[in-house]
């Protein structure tokens, strides 16, 4: 059966998040009703991440079996076609074939996340659902310097959700970059893979040390610390995109 | 009576444009709702541009007068605070004092306007409401090289609404840029003043420019023409935004 490696786009904006939930619409539960719409029969959708109620996708990739000879171009206009009744927030960028042993999330080597923070005293209007508003002044490139204190391999215990179902709090953070536009203040972070909610924990503690309530240092000791009640507050879902996974 | 100049924002998705209506939303009804109940009276809001329904501002500029004394810092959360439970779609960004002859419209001397196509096969879901999707082959170097012929003093009647209401088609466009970063690509334009439905027309001729279907030279022939059935299509208004206005 030809196995499909797709890449997908959404606006998490009142979704349930990827993973199929039993009470609310899910990106993962979306695809796969397009999917049996498209195939005739149910087929499985697996994603490389699992994101958040709320959270956003530039490039999430996921792979799927179809039993029903189709080119990628057919795959990914077809999926589109039966998705646009269902939602307009979902949308399959590229399909590709994939080999049978190619796996979305298990073959993934790397994930990509931007976190995008709008600093200034107004509230948002364009960006009220793609950002988190935060009014008073940050310092953003002392957020970046702190923030290159978590990079390596560690134990990330203190920025981790108490429901992640991770077997090791053990990470390796390949990149933990703050940059700055304008008002515009962007996290962008990237590793093999993430514990539940870490870009989100990161977030809300280099929060703490870009508006000056915490000394630079503070991020590292947290990192020591390995309690994720001395961490700051975890950031709100909608600043939160997975903007790619690498193989 | 303190003058105040109001930077706004607004997502126009579903409003009917910036200029009052009797049967829905708009902008400006918004802000004169909100500044009544922080004013305590009606108070004219004056914008610089005349957006249309569902287009977009990141720098929409406007004056009011508020008959009451407030800083400027009073006037910009106030006016938000009383836009909450009206709409989360306008932001008024700042506010600033201004001299009694300030005007929004006439004292302006420029606008920019930001036209966001995204060129791709797949259908948008990220961008639904913020960009025009082209799903054919854009060429935005031709795009752009054409635009320049279109720079300057002229004649843009085959560029202009049938239900404009400038006195004259004589326009000066000073900047008509069209860049690219992927499959984003992007038309900056720049004007003292544009027609009705000005950038917009530009921006559905000059796609037919990109895909080749028309010669390049055939878009300063349209200037010439003065006539707007010979040029191309009026983008759809979600992919335009007044992103700044000059004083």
């Amino acid at each position: 059966m030809p196995r499909f490696k797709l890449t997908i786009e959404y606006d998490g904006t009142g979704l349930a998040g990827w993973q199929r939930q039993t009470d609310r619409a899910s990106v993962q539960s979306l695809l796969e009703d397009a999917a049996e719409k498209l195939a005739g029969a149910r087929c499985e959708v697996v994603g490389a991440g699992r994101t958040d109620a709320g959270v956003h996708a530039a490039g999430q990739v996921a792979h799927v079996d179809i039993p029903k000879p189709l080119s990628p171009y057919n795959v990914m206009q077809g999926l589109n076609y039966h998705l646009e009744p269902l939602t307009s927030q979902v949308a399959v960028v590229k399909a590709e074939e994939a080999p049978d042993d190619f796996h979305a999330r298990f073959s993934a080597t790397g994930r990509g996340y931007r976190y995008r923070i709008v600093n200034r005293q107004a509230r948002l209007a364009l960006d009220l659902n793609r950002a988190w508003h935060i009014p008073e002044k940050l310092d953003a490139q002392r957020m970046h310097d702190a923030a290159q204190g978590l990079l390596g391999h560690h134990d990330f215990s203190s920025f981790r959700s108490s429901i992640c179902q991770s077997k090791s709090p053990m990470k390796t953070l390949e990149r933990l970059d703050v940059t700055q536009d304008g008002e515009d203040i962007t996290i962008h972070a990237r590793a093999r893979s993430f514990l539940h909610h870490q870009v989100r924990n990161m977030a809300g503690s280099l929060r703490m040390i870009g508006n000056g309530k915490w000394p630079p240092h503070r991020l590292k000791e947290l990192l020591e610390a390995k309690d994720r009640t001395q961490a700051g507050e975890t950031a709100p879902p909608q600043g939160l995109c997975l903007t790619r996974v690498w193989y």
